[in-house]
């Protein structure tokens, strides 16, 4: 399906009807996030595939008893890098030189200045920093998602520090960002599905800008 | 095209070849990222789209000279709202009633949340968070440039402040997030068109998680 048309189609939904996504569309959806770009290549983020309902109960009382986290066929939960460690670093470079069939001394440079970014960050800045590369990977998982007309809800609405320490994130080095039920709209119990989108318009978000009307 | 495809065949064009972008395709594009999904659906970003190119040429020297910037045909500037404030959240929902045809009292529930949230966030919090939306929107028009054809580079090495400046976002309310410029790939001038794309392999990038697995 073609993505504006997709991108029509979604809507976040308010409620599911626990259909099970099937595993090639769910793979399909995967893939996307893994193809997603990020900032010097790094995907500074670890995605959780959560399909075990016993589970999925447990984080509901996390996300303000949002039935679709208990409705969905699978619950993604996305999670960002607490720090971006020099050992990070050393993994990505390696792959990169593995990858591309290169040396990895050809990657000094580079790697250098990976070395000297995430150092001259707090781990504050660097987490930051990862989770909005997460959150490219999240846009795109979201057109994926549509495209397989598999309805998919974006969430910020949970206690993130909760949900860290029921996933046992923090040994990991990883701390949840948004969360991404997938699954099949139950469109008769949802109020939000009847009504139309809200988007601004055009005029009003983007600008067309040229040097001339910067003069002051 | 299928989205898989698309972000296969995408990557992060380090040279441009000057071709334009036909007007349409960047009109889907927008487009796209208009319809992109944001939390609580506020949209809390504004997007710059530059042909000129001379602003092309003052934005150069503000992003490392990436010669991308003027090899583009449109050079799209991402920006967040400095602040959440009441104007934006007021508008918001009188925009929303008349998109849905509800008295305005309805939202009465919703707009008091979502001034309390922008309230008990700090400016840097609201910023923070509107940035996060704007990825999403960034996400989106990643995955729309690509299934047009058209090639797009994310771009976050810039001078933030310094562009900020250039273009006046302060008197606007705005601060630069990311760029893309929207081009056609100089695959022979560019080193890496040739390299294969590097991406975290599956099984370091998902977590498939149970329940069990966190009983200690």
């Amino acid at each position: 399906m073609d993505i504006l048309k997709s991108l029509e189609w979604r809507y976040a939904s308010k409620r599911m009807n626990g259909e099970q996504v099937p595993q090639e569309k769910v793979d399909r959806i995967l893939e996307a996030i893994r193809l997603a770009p990020s900032s010097m290549g790094m995907q500074p983020y670890t995605v959780l595939v959560i399909e075990d309902q016993e589970l999925k109960k447990q984080i509901q009382p996390i996300a303000y008893n949002q039935p679709q986290i208990v409705e969905s066929s699978h619950l993604l939960v996305f999670t960002a890098w607490a720090n971006v460690t020099p050992e990070h670093i050393e993994e990505y470079i390696n792959y990169t030189a593995k990858v591309r069939s290169m040396p990895v001394e050809k990657l000094n440079d580079f790697k250098s200045s990976l070395l000297n970014m995430a150092k001259n960050r707090t781990a504050e800045e660097n987490f930051q920093w990862s989770a909005r590369q997460a959150y490219i990977a999240f846009g795109t998982a979201l057109v994926a998602a549509a495209s397989e007309k598999v309805d998919a809800t974006p969430m910020e609405g949970f206690n993130n520090a909760a949900l860290d320490e029921l996933l046992r994130l923090e040994e990991k080095g990883l701390k949840s960002v948004t969360l991404l039920p997938l699954g099949y709209r139950d469109a008769d119990q949802d109020w939000l599905a009847k009504l139309p989108k809200v988007r601004r318009e055009k005029d009003k978000l983007f600008i067309q800008q040229d040097a001339k009307e910067l003069v002051v």
